[in-house]
C-alpha cells in the first residue's frame, strides 16, 4: 500500500477509535452502588494480598508512605500485632501487592487496599469500580500513617460508617455520580483537591436516611465526620471516573488515555488502544505547596490513583471551576485558566456533562490524546497531595504537578507502530 | 468661612463618616439567633397589622402580588375565612401595613409579614433582625400566592419547621452568618439569587440536630424541603445583611447606603447620614428573564427587601463568585465581571470578609456611596425575582436590574445641603 493511502487509513481508523473512546467518556452513566468492605468487591485482596496505587511495583521498591500504609494495613487486618511484626512481614516478602487498577479499584496516595477497608462502589452498565472511603488528612493510612488513632478511626469507618452509609445508599433514589461531580463544578469544586461543596451535597443526599436511621448515634457521628472532611467525596468521584475511563478502554487504535497513576517511584499511563500495558517514567516531584515546617527534600514523588480525575475530565482539567482551590495548591485563578486552556490543546474532545460556569458553561477538556501530547510537547497537569518520604509521617503538601511526557510519547509511538503493522 | 475651607471641612467630615460606616459594614459580627414566628420579634405585627416590603405605601396603592400576599396573610392568620372576606378587609381599609424595614425585618418580594409567619432571626451585638423563612418558588405568599397548598405549606413551616430548625439553632455552636455567606461565595453562590450551596451548608450544619431530634419525621421532612429549595438560605443571608447595614446607619454625614428596597411601585433608599428618610423613584422593570409563557407586560416592577444583599456587599455585587447564576438571570459570566467592576466604582470600600476566589480572593465592593453614584452617573445593579402583576399568579421571572439613580442623587444633594447648613 502506498504511504499516503496507509497514512490515510491509519488516520481514519484512529479518528473513529478516538471518537468511540470519547463518546464512552462523555455518555456513560455511573451511579453509586453501595458502600462495603473491599473483599466484597474483589478476590485480589486477602490477608496477605493488598492492592497499591500506580503501575506495578515490587515490594522492595515501595516508597516510605506505601510501606507505612502496608504496616497500617497489616495492623488493621490483625496480621501483625505490632509495627515490628508488620515490618518483618514486609521485609521477608511474606505479602503480595498488586495494582488497584487491575482490580477495578483506585487508591488515593499510597492506595493500599486491604480486605476489610471500607470502600465506595460505583457502577456503570459495564463496570463496577471502588475506592477506599476518605479518612481525612489528620492521620490517614493512604498517607502512610499507622498510629493507633488512625487505625481506630479506620476500624470505626469499616464498621459503623459502612453500615450507616450503605443504608443511606440503598434507601434513596440511585445517586448519579456524574451529576454529583457536574454539580460540584457549579459549586466551586474541581472535585479532585477541592470537594467541600460536593461533600456537603453528599450529606444532603444522605440526610433523610441518617435522620430515619435506627443507628442514630452512629449516623450523627458519620454526618459530623463528613462535614469536617472536605475530601470525603473524593472516592465517590474517582470510582466514578474509573468507570468512565474503563468504558473508553480497549478500543483498537484509540490514543485516548484511560489511566494516569503513580506509585511514588514511577508514573504510568494506560491508553485505550494499547490495553493494559503501562507506559512509565520516574514520578515527578513538581513544585508543591508544603505544609508549614515541611521541606521539599522530605517529599515522596507523586503517588496515587486519584489522577483518574484528570483522566476523566475534572480535577486540574476543571480548575477554572474552582478558583478557591488555587491558593490551596499555591497558584492563582489566572493560572487556572492557563492550565485548562493548555489541556484543551491535548484533549480530543469537550465534555457535554462537566461544564464550567465561568467559561460560559463550556465543557471541560476530556480524552487526553497521546498523539496530541506528543505533537504539542505538552504533558497533562494534575492536582495532587504529597506525602512525607518516611513511613508514618503523613501528608506534607499539595500541588499542581506536570506529569512526565515520556510515557505519552512512547504510547503514541507504540500505537503508530501497531497501526503500521496492520 | 471661605468656600474652599468649607469644602475641605465637609470633605474631611464625610471621609471620616464614610470610614465609620465602612468599618461597621466590614467588621460587625452576626450570628443566627433563633427561628420563631414574627410576633415574637416585633410588636409592629398584629392580626390586622402586617409588614410589607419597600418604602412606605398606602393600602390603596399596593401592587397585585402584595395584595395577593395580604389575602394570603389574612387567610393564614384566620382573619378571613375566604378570599372574598380577605378582599373586603383590604378594600374597606380594615388593615394597617407598614414597612418591614421599620420593624428590623425584611421581606423578600411582597414582603408581607404577619404575626404567625415563620422567621429566621439574626443578631449582632447591637441589632436583632429577621426575615420570613423561604417557601420556595412553587407557590409562595411572598410572590402573591394564596392557594390552599401554599397556605398549608406555610402552616407546616410555622409549626413543625420552626420547632425543628430552632432546636437545631439552639443545639449547635452559634452559626456565624457572615461566615456562612463568605463560604457561599467560595462555593459558587452570590447569595441573593443563587444559594444552593449555602443551603446545603445550612443542612450540613443542622444535620447533627436533625438526626438527634425527637421530632424525627418532621426533621426528615424539613431536610427534604430544604434540599429541594435552593433559595432556602436567603432569609438567613438578608437578615444578616440587615444587621450589617443597621450597624453602618445613622453616622452624621455618611453617604453610605444602608437600605435599598422596593414595594412594586416605588424603589427607595436610606442613607446613613440621612437616617430613616426614604429617597424614592418609580420601581424599575428592568430586563428580566421570564419563565416560559410569561409576558413582560404582566410583570410587577421591582419589589422586595432582599436587595439588602447588594447593600451589604453580596448578591449582584459578588456576581463573579457565581458564574452559574448568570444563565438563570439571562446573562453571561463576562457580564458578571463587568457588573462587579462597575460597582467597585460607586462603592467606598472593599470587603475583607466577602472574598471572590476568581478575582484572586479580592473582596466584594461594599458601602454604596451616594456621592460616587451621583458623580459617576452609575446606579447599582441588583439580582431580583419578578412577580406577576395580578394577585395569586406568583413568580414569572428573574433578572439583573439597574435601580433608578434619582434617589441617590437626591440623597447626595440632601447630604451636601445638610453639610453646608452646619
Amino acid at each position: 500500500m502506498p504511504v499516503t493511502a496507509e497514512a490515510s487509513r491509519v488516520g481514519a481508523q484512529a479518528q473513529g477509535a478516538t471518537e468511540s473512546s470519547l463518546k464512552a467518556l462523555d455518555s456513560t452513566g455511573v451511579r453509586l452502588e453501595r458502600v462495603c468492605v473491599a473483599r466484597e468487591m474483589t478476590s485480589k485482596v486477602g490477608p496477605r494480598s493488598f492492592l497499591h496505587a500506580g503501575p506495578p511495583i515490587s515490594l522492595a521498591d515501595i516508597p516510605g508512605p506505601m510501606r507505612g500504609a502496608i504496616i497500617g494495613g497489616l495492623l488493621f487486618e490483625g496480621e501483625a500485632r505490632d509495627v515490628a511484626e508488620a515490618e518483618a512481614i514486609i521485609d521477608s516478602g511474606e505479602i503480595e501487592i498488586s495494582p488497584c487498577h487491575d482490580a477495578g479499584g483506585l487508591g488515593a496516595m499510597a492506595g493500599i487496599i486491604t480486605p476489610n477497608m471500607p470502600v465506595a462502589v460505583a457502577r456503570s452498565d459495564s463496570h463496577t469500580t471502588f475506592a477506599p472511603l476518605n479518612e481525612g488528612t489528620d492521620g490517614a493510612v493512604r498517607y502512610g500513617s499507622y498510629d493507633d488513632r488512625t487505625l481506630a478511626r479506620l476500624r470505626w469507618m469499616a464498621s459503623d460508617m459502612v453500615a450507616v452509609l450503605d443504608e443511606a445508599v440503598q434507601a434513596g433514589e440511585p445517586l448519579d455520580l456524574v451529576d454529583l461531580i457536574a454539580e460540584g463544578l457549579r459549586r466551586g469544586d474541581e472535585c479532585h483537591n477541592r470537594l467541600v461543596a460536593t461533600t456537603a451535597n453528599l450529606i444532603v443526599r444522605f440526610a433523610p436516611s441518617f435522620i430515619r436511621s435506627k443507628r442514630g448515634e452512629a449516623a450523627e457521628k458519620v454526618a459530623a465526620f463528613m462535614s469536617g472532611n472536605g475530601h470525603f467525596a473524593l472516592p465517590f468521584a474517582i470510582a466514578m471516573a474509573k468507570a468512565l475511563t474503563l468504558s473508553a478502554a480497549n478500543v483498537a487504535g484509540s490514543p485516548v488515555v484511560t489511566a494516569m497513576s503513580a506509585n511514588g517511584r514511577e508514573f504510568g499511563i494506560r491508553v485505550s488502544g494499547t490495553g493494559d500495558r503501562w507506559f512509565v517514567a520516574p514520578s515527578p516531584v513538581g513544585e508543591p505547596k508544603l505544609v508549614p515546617g515541611a521541606r521539599i527534600e522530605d517529599i515522596t514523588p507523586t503517588m496515587g490513583d486519584s489522577m483518574i480525575s484528570e483522566t476523566a475530565g475534572f480535577g486540574a482539567f476543571a480548575m477554572t471551576a474552582a478558583p478557591a482551590i488555587m491558593s490551596f495548591v499555591g497558584g492563582t485563578a489566572a493560572q487556572a485558566k492557563a492550565f485548562v486552556d493548555e489541556m484543551r490543546g491535548i484533549c480530543a474532545g469537550t465534555s457535554s456533562r462537566f461544564l464550567i460556569p465561568v467559561e460560559e458553561h463550556r465543557g471541560t477538556p476530556i480524552g487526553i490524546d497521546v498523539h496530541r501530547v506528543r505533537a504539542t510537547g505538552i504533558a497533562p497537569v494534575i492536582n495532587n497531595g504529597m506525602a512525607h518520604r518516611l513511613p508514618g509521617h503523613g501528608r506534607i503538601g499539595a500541588g499542581i504537578t506536570r506529569v512526565p511526557i515520556e510515557p505519552f510519547i512512547a504510547a503514541s509511538e507504540a500505537l503508530a507502530a501497531g497501526a503500521r503493522l496492520q
